[in-house]
């Protein structure tokens, strides 16, 4: 915290507009960048149109190059005004950062190498550096906490619905075979998966009235069967609410305070004080 | 208060039985008023079929006008007896109620331009009027109240699977290319929007073994997802039934109040005694 | 209950038979007539199979005449035995009674009446009569106390999203055009719930970019606003279950006690001799 | 438990090792087995595409006699080793593991009968196997125990579900006709099913205007209907979590306390104190 001048001092600097989103500087970087980002994720967007690439492909292709530059000076900032280095490099958003510029250079150097967009889309995982915006900090935890307390329990329910949608992808390529589509076990299985989610494309349907009877069977299960991982986050989340709002009386031990609670619901004491 | 008579009178009077509903001549007003707006939306409605217009044009075109008068003259009686006129006019009803009358009258000056059904069409969100009817208005309000109260944690719901969409919305492009209908990424992203929510066009599918592998994935995804927003709401509105349902405290007025408490969290009275 | 003989007697004794469920015989008389309800529906079910009715037209007549006069019987019964005849024809059961025999009648009377399949299939509604067997009674009540205390809740939701898709059919209509196959505003409409829904037939679909946004918009709000019925419902068993199960302490007035509880948590009190 | 040797100790060793997973040789076991299980399921899957058959048919199947000579090797232990050899024969997982390696052998016997492989996808439920394992175990019985609690609530549901249907089915099948494929009652319940439940395949739609408004209005209900099963199964997880988690009474044993009682419920002994 001492005599902090010249290069160290603009490092630092760097470090908490970059990093951080308490200043002002901070925010401010925090909502160009994620301008910049949604920008460049349209730009790969507008490129996938074969209209537009034919009648605009020069200047996208501009574009593409600016928002690089821009982004491989953030990255170079990055990199530098880091506390760990080596730690960001390797971290997820350190990666995409990398990641997120290197095929544009890559198909500078090897001509006609389009195939570079997909990787570039890859681009798109920037977007989650929103989520590290101080707003949605607390709303991502509580989700994310909930999600992950249910996890166990969310994964059960999955497995048994893969289970389930292997015996049916099995019975359903036996029932219907190949006339109505199902030509494989692995269509049968994703015709049930198709299903039972209640997505139902219709691009497979099952002909034969033993094929209609087992659909609509699977159908009202997977209708139901919602109801499942609904109560467990349901449930889950209701817990962490008392858990998060309430805490424990110090004087008589009550629990399940209301969060603003000043006194002790039972035995009157001040929280604040005790 | 005191001596109103003559237009005054008249006005206040005319303010009860429109701008209010607690009076028998308010809700008759209202009742009345809802028939019209209905029968008005159901004309927009009928003038849509090409069948009906070429047989009963003339028919539809003499209600619409008739529609239009009457709404004419209730506004003008709105913007009348309003008591703070400009505020009226200004609010989201009065530009509606503005709004639903103007485009036939436009039509008449400017022959042919049939093209403002689009905007007749609005006069569809004076139907929302039915919401400042008395016996919905408590309901309303704790859906909403419930809403506003998960608002944040939705649009990080939302938000995930929005990320979520762009990011499968491209890779499908790159797996399945235009041969089966992915011909952009807007398309790819449309398509994934489609299949997580279950909806489940099937004008778009995915032919390729891995692209049916990852709509496969997607559509787990989305329909154990689903459990996320459901989890948010009901825990809130468990949350809000409690609280609505508890009473004031009798000396510092807080409300909120656990069922079984004994104390006022906020003062540290008795609940029991005072 | 003194000296019953002769008609009166059993007379009282097919009431009970008839109209209870609580003795062996009136047990006995629910499953053979829930037999011959689901028998009959079955019949109006095959007799809409024309292969069926083609190749065995002959044995499906005699057979729904059979059920036909079994129904007669049964109906004659009822009328004979109940406390109060015209209370008994008038109520829902005794005119779905009557109404699943006419048909067979009429359409022996007037020969080539075939139509009257519509109406026979209201003899469908007599197997809603389950529900009046003892074992359903509980849960089903559960479910209708629930249902019936959070029905303006939902018919508060359903109303919105009526609107909403009223909005979204005309703007669709506008939008896309007879082209795409709105070809009105009823039939953006209608597209618009099977969108909503999550439903998704396919058979109309969005062909323009700007519809095709829209529609995205529409398919990610039903895909999380079905977390409000959902909510609505959650809450209210919660409630419900917590009421069925608790009452107040008689010495100490402490609530939410458990079903099974015999002291009270909070003093206790036993509950039983309070 | 006194001086196992010989024969006798190594059949005891093998059950440890075979039908329980708390001993490093038991959990090395399970995995072993669950990756042979899935390993021949995906064989059978394979086997089910033509075009894999036609270029790798030999290949699949040598692993498939290997894979069932693996099967039949732990069958064979499986019986020598069970403490009860008939119950175990006769249980599920018993007669499972059976199944799965009886068709290849008989497929061998009877050359040309491989519509066995339809019998040989029964070995698809040894993967439940996976419950079996300790880590699941607890989230398994945790959701069984919650179903197992609302199935009753659940099944009035799923009952009143199908009698909308049937009767929804009856009613489009006469209002629609054959011209828009409704061409059996059972064609009708079929398309209700699929449309109630979300699913849409969209392979039958209603033509008429009257059959369009009957499928949004089945569609509005089915939307918000399954609100029923969420809320039945969310309240139940709620209610089972509080349950789980409060303590039993040290006097009595009594479980399930509040989380804020004092006195035990059912012995009125002082909680804190005891």
């Amino acid at each position: 915290m001492a005599a902090p001048h010249g290069t160290e001092d603009l490092r630092t600097r760097a470090r908490h507009v970059i990093f951080e989103a308490d200043t002002p500087a901070g925010k401010l970087f925090d909502v160009v960048l994620l301008v910049l980002i949604i920008g460049s994720v349209l730009l790969v967007m507008f490129e996938s149109v074969r209209q537009l690439t034919e009648d605009y492909g020069d200047l996208l292709f501009r574009l593409e190059l600016a928002v690089t530059v821009l982004f491989t000076i953030e990255y170079a900032i990055r990199i530098w005004s880091a506390e760990d280095r080596w730690a960001y490099a390797r971290s997820f958003y350190g990666v995409i950062d990398l990641v997120s510029i290197l095929p544009v250079y890559l198909s500078l150097l090897i001509p006609g190498a389009t195939s570079f967009l997909m990787i570039r889309a890859l681009r798109l995982l920037r977007i989650f550096r929103v989520f590290k915006m101080a707003r949605w900090l607390g709303e991502a935890n509580f989700l994310v906490t909930a999600l992950r307390a249910s996890a166990r329990k969310i994964s059960v329910f999955l497995l048994t619905v893969l289970l389930v949608n292997l015996i049916m992808g099995a019975v359903m390529y036996v029932v219907e075979g190949e006339a109505s589509g199902f030509d494989s076990i692995f269509r049968g299985v994703y015709w049930s998966i198709v299903t039972m989610s209640t997505v139902g494309f219709g691009d497979i349907t099952p002909q034969t009235p033993l094929g209609q009877v087992l659909a609509a069977a699977l159908m009202i299960m997977g209708y139901s069967i919602i109801a499942v991982p609904t109560g467990i986050v349901s449930s889950e989340m209701a817990m962490q609410r008392r858990t998060v709002e309430h805490s424990g009386c110090p004087a008589c031990g009550a629990t399940d305070h209301r969060g603003d609670a000043r006194h002790c619901y039972n035995c009157g004491v001040d929280l604040q004080l005790a």
